[in-house]
């Protein structure tokens, strides 16, 4: 894809997680660090700091119930969310591929601390049990997949049913079948 | 990891599912292509045809509701396991990462057909629609999370508490950090 390309996808992304979090109920408010950031069914916090420290800064000024989505997840669905939502314990998470965290759901944001990037679900476990609250690991493969590269675009085109999806349509991709394994092509003519 | 260590990762990987099977009140049995094959604590049906015409053979012989369940699944849960057996539909699946398929769940195994390989996610659910049966996509990242390469254990160093686990650090095999990412290591004078 070209930047554009990709920059287009992003939005696709997190239009999807914004369905997705709204069908829950919820209202969604997106951080970006991107100072010229603009979206219209929500709310948009921009800020200079970095992922963590924004987090941190905002841990402290919301009162009730958290739940951070990350904007990479577009097979998110409401469901999948509710059951975050719905842990009987103090803090709900969900990891992402590879030893990162997707989802956190905190009942008291005041008592925790985001350490996102690198093995962050094992750290955010670790802060779980240094602030004293209990934590639970949501199973979902919906919000376990996050798109990092161009072979993950294969979950999306099995799995997706949102913007995203269509986005990768519009673009001439498709599922392909290489030696048994499920790949993706692109239709230059599209 | 050499022949004999890839032999006995697939035997803990197998004793892990078997165990979880075990743990929802299922009797396991295990299918298997390898003629000296053997296990203690499940029945073993050795079949010299492949994987699909095996399953196919058998949905005509077993009475009653079935699940077949991928034997490199070590993250596989009692909880999640659970979750395919209580589906509404007729049918409960499982996708793997790429199009596969990791679980499915029968109600009636005579009133489907099996076809494992390539895109079987995608295949099996057209299946069941020739077949007029309803079929529910269960939603759980241990079961998705199949091991088909090295960076894949990576999934289980995290998430696992069984006897794959178990294996792996016996082996030397570690999480480190590099650049950001989480990857493995194995020390080699362990």
């Amino acid at each position: 894809m070209s930047q554009p390309e990709r920059e287009a996808f992003a939005r696709a992304m997190l239009e999807d997680v914004i369905r997705a979090v709204l069908d829950t109920g919820s209202t969604p408010t997106i951080l970006s660090t991107h100072p010229s950031f603009t979206w219209q069914s929500a709310d948009v916090i921009v800020s200079a700091a970095g992922l963590n420290d924004a987090l941190n800064a905002y841990f402290h000024q919301v009162q009730g119930p958290l739940m951070i989505v990350m904007a990479d997840l577009p097979l998110a669905s409401p469901d999948a969310l509710e059951r975050v939502i719905s842990v009987w314990a103090d803090i709900g998470i969900v990891p992402g591929r590879g030893g990162g965290t997707n989802v956190l759901f905190l009942k008291d944001p005041r008592r925790f601390r985001a350490d996102f990037y690198g093995a962050s679900f094992l750290k955010h476990i670790q802060i779980a049990d240094e602030f004293g609250c209990s934590i639970d690991v949501v199973d979902s493969f919906q919000l376990h997949t996050d798109i990092d590269e161009e072979e993950d675009l294969v979950e999306v085109l099995i799995h997706g049913i949102g913007a995203s999806r269509q986005f990768l349509n519009s673009l001439g991709f498709s599922l392909v079948i290489e030696n048994g394994r499920v790949g993706i092509q692109r239709n230059p003519h599209k």
